[in-house]
């Protein structure tokens, strides 16, 4: 059983609801730190994300429960980026008072994302706030970590998965429309933990998570590198009813995409994940952050932003 | 020189922006995840703290350089409350249009605090948002963490510096008056780092921050140890002009609790750090997590509720 030993106060009898819901899920709550141990020769990775109503989501998008998912799943998928075993999540939540009745599936949304990624809630902080906004730190452990700064020219460039749903669901959304058969992968995205790791220990090099949209990341990964990747279009798998160059800029995918110096072994991938592992182009000598699709570079690749609003 | 090779777009060169400003003080930004290693037998501590526009501070009573610092430098004090060495922090804004051109003068009070704790910032997220937030997740290191769990009937009760200006300040502010003499202490709190340290090289078991105020937190820790902790008012130290009754509740103060098995050499603390370190009391048997002033049981210790808007 979690041991929760904290003090009085209306504050403190939020979080014990909180940890008591979590129950095993939540782990060494109630002291100022989490402490965690490492293992011998494990680098920890730290990473923070937030989701804002408003700025990433819509609450009349989704339930309490998917919000809170989608949260922590999203925050998750920077440790798959570079291949880390998560060792626990941190979770600041901004609460406006009508959220407070709502807290309790939020908090089941948090705990299938940890679940899921077969971690824990170390720790957390709660404030009153005009919004709602879900803060999590993911905090994780590798031996050799992906970067973004190791692709190379010449290397096989893969992404995970078929893409194009998000940017579809929020399309439709946009214009006031049910997210329909998009909606899914939209409220749903899955961190690709275990797929990067199975990557990374079979020649992957480099990485990088879609979160701004395929064309985007793929220049932030080039840009990193100092190279350019040239993709094919034909080659982007696409949820059906998605055109490629409309999936080239769906955010919030959370697909990986890799850079491999050998060609990587896509049956084995897709047999082992039930999910596909395509190879879209590859790394070539260019200006650093430059994207080509079909031979014609990208001037802006657009994607998220998440300071416009 | 930190490396920054991030992608295009606004919030990209938002960050770049930040980043250049930070100069030194930022290490490792422009991946996924912030990579670092840890000393062999080191354990590692994660916390997170929230500075909300309008709950926890509001923006006329402080310049944007000084929300910047007192927000890390809060949460740096959950690591002083461990007697953890920082290993560095993630800041995560949430960031009004209006709050934009100010951001210079906010990440140069990030980065004030920061360079008096003798670390850095190792990455960070920025949202567009209805008011301002500053997320800060704190890393440290410490081989034995201290812990609010550890103190036993017989301990003695120790806390720094001298209480009393932050509540007073308070006071003075939602009155609509200046904060005077008080200021100073309130806008420039000091997370213990070193003090902590220090005092769990000499035998301190168990330790808090003072965030909630004095009798609050000792409360928690009370709770946490599953004792009580008996406290004489008169032994307390007051800044002028503040009864004890009242910095027995000022929070925000930053000092620290600590409880030992054998006294404390107060003088050498005192040489040592320009500061005062004084008794002001006794762990004891009782009911976990009371707390007694001059004898008498303290109902609810009070403090900040920053649920409560």
């Amino acid at each position: 059983v979690t041991h929760v030993a904290l003090g009085s106060g209306e504050e403190f009898d939020f979080i014990r609801g909180l940890v008591a819901r979590w129950g095993e899920r939540a782990r060494g709550i109630g002291d100022d730190a989490a402490i965690l141990s490492l293992g011998r020769g494990d680098r920890l990775l730290a990473s923070v994300d937030a989701a804002v109503e408003g700025t990433h989501f819509r609450a009349d998008w989704m339930s309490p429960r998917e919000i809170g998912y989608r949260a922590v799943a999203a925050a998750l998928s920077d440790l798959a980026a570079m291949a880390a075993r998560p060792a626990g999540v941190l979770i600041a939540l901004g609460l406006p008072p009508a959220w407070r009745e709502r807290m309790a599936d939020l908090a089941d949304g948090i705990a299938d994302a940890v679940t899921a990624a077969d971690t824990v809630v170390r720790g957390g902080n709660v404030s009153a706030a005009s919004e709602l906004s879900i803060t999590t730190t993911v905090l994780g452990t590798a031996f050799s970590p992906l970067t973004r700064d190791a692709a190379r020219a010449g290397d096989c460039v893969y992404v995970t998965g078929v893409l194009g749903a998000p940017g579809a669901a929020l399309r439709r959304a946009s214009l006031g429309e049910a997210m329909g058969e998009y909606r899914a992968r939209f409220v749903h995205p899955v961190p690709r933990l275990l797929e990067s790791r199975w990557l990374a220990e079979r020649g992957a090099a480099a990485a990088i998570d879609v979160s701004d949209g395929l064309a985007a990341d793929v220049g932030h990964l080039a840009a990193a590198s100092g190279v350019a990747v040239a993709i094919e279009r034909a080659r982007i798998r696409c949820v059906p009813g998605v055109l490629a160059d409309d999936a080239l800029i769906s955010g919030e995918e959370y697909e990986l995409v890799v850079a491999a110096r050998s060609p990587l072994d896509t049956d084995a991938f897709e047999r082992r994940f039930e999910l596909p592992l395509t190879q879209i182009g590859n790394v070539i000598d260019g200006p650093a952050g430059a994207v080509l699709i079909d031979g014609q570079r990208v001037a802006n690749a657009g994607g998220h932003d998440h300071l416009s609003r």
